[in-house]
């Protein structure tokens, strides 16, 4: 009789950083009632892979589910996976760290359930060509892809039944593609569409295997699929379907279909992912074009028979479009720099602690952003910079290094310098050829980069925000995630504001007169400077006890259509003991006239809770109405204000010489995650702010100090 | 007063291998007069790239030229820029390889010229993402590509005036995109029309670079261009109107834009290549089908606004694609492991001379195929293989091993394994999971692969072929050697034959009754037999002075609808001190039946010419009407015949035990080069066979040995 190999894969993620009531909410309502199934029909062989977050919370949490899925993998129903252990972006992070990673998972697996995993799992299935070798010296023999990705290598859908084998520099790895229609039929349609289709490829006769592999969050957690699976028995359903055809549909583990059948041939597969998050990472004009095209396509009944050939970017460009994620990436291989620099001069032990540090720094999930929330989750960054600061510590603990080091060189990988200072408790990282501006800003104590923010940034889906979505009502069915248009709160169109520059620190404002703060903060004013995001000289000095760094621009105000020359120069002071940091600004006019000016330094600071009780700004010693860090008003006359964080045992003092006016709102982005639209708050902007006159050929100075400590 | 730099790039390559008429031919036709124009022309300003190969012949044969190089590099007039020595595919070779390329070219670019060369040419454009940690490693620190790549990424023409940054691993790396635009216009159109470009470029007041790079080949070596550029003085025309406007375009060197001008931003470029190459790396189909697609993009006029999602494949494709591709990849990879393993082993001076022969096996030309020959052309392939095998003999002269070696391992990367067996004179590669063929068989004396050859397949543009080109007629433009469809001969469509298998030796056939000659080398037969392409099981032994190799397959005949099982067993015999091959086959009938069979060994033997007078059969003492090499005929009751090649002092003799019927004939193919379509001998079929009755249970032997000498 015809037969059809069946190979059913399962991938179970969450975040680090993410919270713990939400590992929780998948277990029961995703991993828990899976494994339960699994356990009422043994026949229902599978592929499992936990991500080594997720082993961990599951070790920590629930050790009884580990030993119920050990006594399946005894059983052989179950084939462990083993993947990069906090599931990095594979691409994204250095050989070194990919095969440690790699690693690490196998031997966990291997604790776990004494499996010896050769599968892995590539996160998002991010795929580059040169990969084969790195993974092959990782002990790995197999990967699961998109079908797509084997279509963009000219293969057709017919040919895509089986597994081939890829090659970098004479190391090979086979490589299974995943069938993108079982992807939108499991668990989306009936079980019998399922069934019929693989019915349709036993009856090609040709000893076959057909590929399903999918998130495990597809079955309970996303919106309405825990009723859909499991309620409403849709899983239960699919699996006895499944048993009453075990004659035509054989299900077998992806290292069984390696020892029964050959592969299919060779293939070399380019950069790619699962055709959505190709679109994604394009910027949103060329997304909104691609999106625009394929649609025209569809009117002219191309897109079906010539979609393979339409294609979008490729993870990389995500770090060319967010700044954010790519800065976040450049701290990320500068601290695994450092760890590998510090191989031999640090005791092993320590070296594998900070190591484990760095790699859960790795995680992917912020690093990028499609229609998940990843990189707008303030929390999921905040976590991402915490495990790659305390990797830092880890390092310096045994170091006990002195002192404040300063150092210049391209950072951000831009090619251009950026000025980076390390003192025992604080990290700053400035960028002269952007303002000169302060783009990370770690407190080391609270493992804390209190400059990681948000930019807002117009996304291709806001325009779908525009639209009226009142028609999106539901019809009954359980819609793929992809065409989910769910808003969590009215009116979210308000906060669709975007910013021209970067939301970090030291931003250097000269606003037109009678510049509102409304304005300023929906980033619809009239900048007359050119000091915000253009280059400025730097010069790093040591003063007595004091470490500087000076940042000069000569640039211009363009008022009435005049251009003035100005000069600014900011200086910071930093003395190794103190967490505290002076700074200093120089402002000269130089041009033949007097000239009145509204000058002022933008501050953002990133303490995730808005809203929280136990956060909250403090002012010299008025007592506040709003003191939430979200809070949007003016202060006159300002000479101390504090933003504290008793959650994270974190406060920022400002203080400033001259009283100044202070303009404080929040930053808050609108972006799609798996539960529609939402805005979230990314960080509270504190705007100390001048306005005088400057006689030609005449400096002000504007001093003040940003100190950072612990609440208690 | 607005302006912008432009900055020139000219690459100029002939392929290892290539006649040394046509290295002088192109050097008179274009490097010599264009270096001319350059001198009388001292301030056009431009980046000049030489490839290893083509420096390397003009020291010895034009070493005047490369004093007057210098002098124009010595007046700043030239940057030189580097690239891997021989001009590979950057991805296709190991790291060790990349790196000792770009070293050898860079240490010869500053022999020759005195010149630090920091740029490098990137061999047909060919970019992966993981590049730049390699690059730099190697000293690069920029590199030229298609704006298309850029394009890929997202970015929009206009902000393809500058370079931007890219980075892996923390290793940066400058990339400028070369103007798709500028590459059409230079030099098929008049110069107004560049410059025309360039004023609207430089109108735009940013301070901004135009870039055009492209193959030295097309000013004067491509048809009609040495007319067209030189002698109608196109060439000389817009360097003079270059001149006339310096105020407003300033020819810059790339490494002098790098030094004046910012960055544009960061990018990260997907694996790609210039636009055709990636629709060429497709499978034929798959490019008819993109092709057919992108018409109708056209006559939507929708390709205009959106053809850069509209994407091919990638240059690894072409190893999928073409087996004859991925064999010499393989044997590339695999010499170059042999010489890695050596180090420590070998004297370091005979390393560097093995690794110079493996460096020149790399040149890219025949490894792929678009509209240039390529991997067509044997004498490119020939090259490749006679380096490599050098290289084996370079490392082998010093190890002086003895006795024949044989492994079993996958050479070819496609997952089944490969038997290798290695004596002092001879190498065979053999595939058993594809009919137990002979893939490979090298002859170390003369550094020859007598299996070097390649089968006739449906390449996309056959089709063009078939249609009517008349209307083609010349219009008096300069064509793009995109749109040029000339054929070198008439009626090359009756040469348009496909084969189902990979034309090499021991490839075992059963014909249908009746099958003719004509017949069998059109490939226009029926096979009864299943043992052409289907897997054999292997067993290697020792047998007193012999190493023997025994491949087995029990399969089918269908003959009448029905299925008759039959064994085919086939022994190779080496002995260490010989170079030839005792091959003994064994066909059992295991069915319950007599079969009539006519059962045949095929074996291709590539030499090259197969119309040349010292290049010929020889059969027994009979004297041939014909016995070119590219002969077509039948022979009856052959005991001895021999190939001979005077001119490589090769001759490859077969002797039959049963006197044998011998069916010969030439395989050509047709393909595209830069001259049009052309027919190309590549080997001639040695078809020994023999018709005979096997009785239910019986065993029939049929033996021949395959010597291989020098003539003299």
């Amino acid at each position: 009789m015809n037969k059809v190999l069946f190979a059913f894969g399962i991938h179970n993620h969450q975040p680090v950083g993410n919270f713990d009531y939400v590992f929780e909410d998948a277990y029961q309502k995703s991993y828990l009632p899976f494994l339960e199934i699994l356990e009422s029909h043994p026949k229902f062989r599978i592929t499992l892979h936990y991500s080594g977050v997720l082993l961990d919370w599951l070790e920590e949490n629930h050790a009884d589910f580990i030993m119920r899925l050990k006594e399946m993998v005894d059983s052989r129903q179950i084939e462990m996976m083993s993947g990069a252990h906090y599931e990095p972006i594979l691409v994204a992070i250095p050989d070194r760290d990919k095969v440690g990673q790699i690693e690490k998972l196998t031997r966990e697996v291997r604790r776990h359930t004494g499996y010896d995993a050769k599968g892995m799992w590539m996160a998002e299935r991010v795929w580059e060509p040169h990969l084969p070798k790195t993974l092959r010296e990782a002990g790995v023999t197999y990967v699961i892809l998109d079908d797509s990705h084997f279509k963009y290598a000219g293969l057709k859908e017919e040919e895509l039944f089986g597994y081939y084998v890829t090659e970098e520099q004479g190391e090979t790895l086979k490589v299974f593609p995943i069938s993108e229609r079982l992807r939108y039929t499991i668990p989306f349609q009936m079980p019998e569409d399922t069934l019929e289709y693989l019915r349709r490829v036993a009856a090609r006769g040709k000893n076959e295997v057909a590929v399903f592999a999918d998130d495990g969050e597809k079955f309970g957690v996303w919106p309405g699929t825990h009723e859909h699976v499991f309620k409403n028995g849709w899983l239960e359903g699919f699996v006895s379907a499944l048993e009453k055809e075990e004659k035509s549909i054989e299900m077998v583990h992806f290292s069984e279909a390696l020892e029964r059948l050959p592969p299919k041939g060779r293939v070399y597969l380019p950069a790619a992912s699962y055709r959505e998050m190709m679109e994604w990472a394009l910027p949103s004009t060329a997304t909104r074009e691609l999106e625009e095209f394929e649609q025209r396509l569809k009117d002219d009944d191309l897109f079906e028979s010539y979609n393979i050939y339409v294609r979008g970017g490729f993870w990389r460009n995500f770090l060319a479009k967010y700044p954010e994620s790519n800065h976040m990436h450049k701290k990320m291989l500068y601290v695994s720099k450092k760890i590998e620099d510090s191989r031999g001069s640090l005791p092993e032990e320590t070296r594998k602690k900070a190591l484990d540090y760095l790699w859960a720094g790795q995680c992917n999930c912020p690093y990028w952003h499609g229609v998940f929330g990843g990189l707008y989750l303030a929390h999921l960054r905040h976590a991402i910079y915490k495990n790659l600061i305390k990797a830092e510590n880890t390092i310096q603990n045994e170091i006990h290094r002195k002192g404040v080091q300063v150092s210049a060189f391209d950072f951000s990988g831009n090619g251009e310098e950026d000025v980076v200072i390390e003192s025992p408790t604080l990290n700053l990282y400035l960028d002269p050829s952007a303002g000169g501006s302060l783009v990370e800003l770690d407190y080391k104590p609270a493992a804390t980069n209190l400059m990681d923010t948000m930019s807002r940034r117009e996304e291709a889906y806001h325009r779908k925000l525009l639209e009226d979505f009142s028609s999106n009502a539901s019809s009954g069915e359980v819609a793929s995630i992809h065409d989910l248009m769910i808003s969590k709160e009215e009116n979210l169109q308000q906060y669709l504001k975007y910013d021209w520059y970067l939301r970090r620190g030291l931003i250097d404002h000269f606003l037109a007169p009678g510049t509102t703060l409304g304005q300023f903060a929906d980033c619809e004013y009239l900048e007359i400077g050119d000091f915000v995001d253009n280059p400025y000289e730097y010069e790093i000095a040591k003063d007595r006890e004091f470490d500087t760094v000076s940042l000069r621009r000569t640039g211009n105000l363009t008022a009435d259509s005049k251009s003035i020359p100005l000069q600014v120069e900011k200086t910071l002071r930093l003395r190794q003991e103190l967490s505290e940091i002076g700074i200093m600004y120089k402002i000269t006019n130089l041009s033949e006239e007097s000239v009145e000016l509204h000058f002022g330094v933008e501050w953002n600071v990133g303490l995730l809770a808005g809203n929280a009780p136990d956060r909250y700004y403090e002012v010299g010693n008025r007592k506040l109405a709003d003191r939430k860090l979200a809070s949007k008003g003016k202060l006159e006359n300002v000479k101390a204000l504090a933003l504290v964080d008793e959650w994270q045992n974190i406060r920022v003092d400002f203080e400033y010489e001259d009283p100044a006016k202070i303009w404080r709102f929040p930053v808050e982005t609108v972006s799609l995650s798996e539960a529609g639209f939402e805005r979230v708050f990314q960080s509270s902007v504190v705007f100390a702010h001048w306005q005088f006159l400057l006689n030609k050929g005449e400096q002000i100075t504007k001093a003040f100090t940003c100190s950072i400590s612990s609440v208690k």
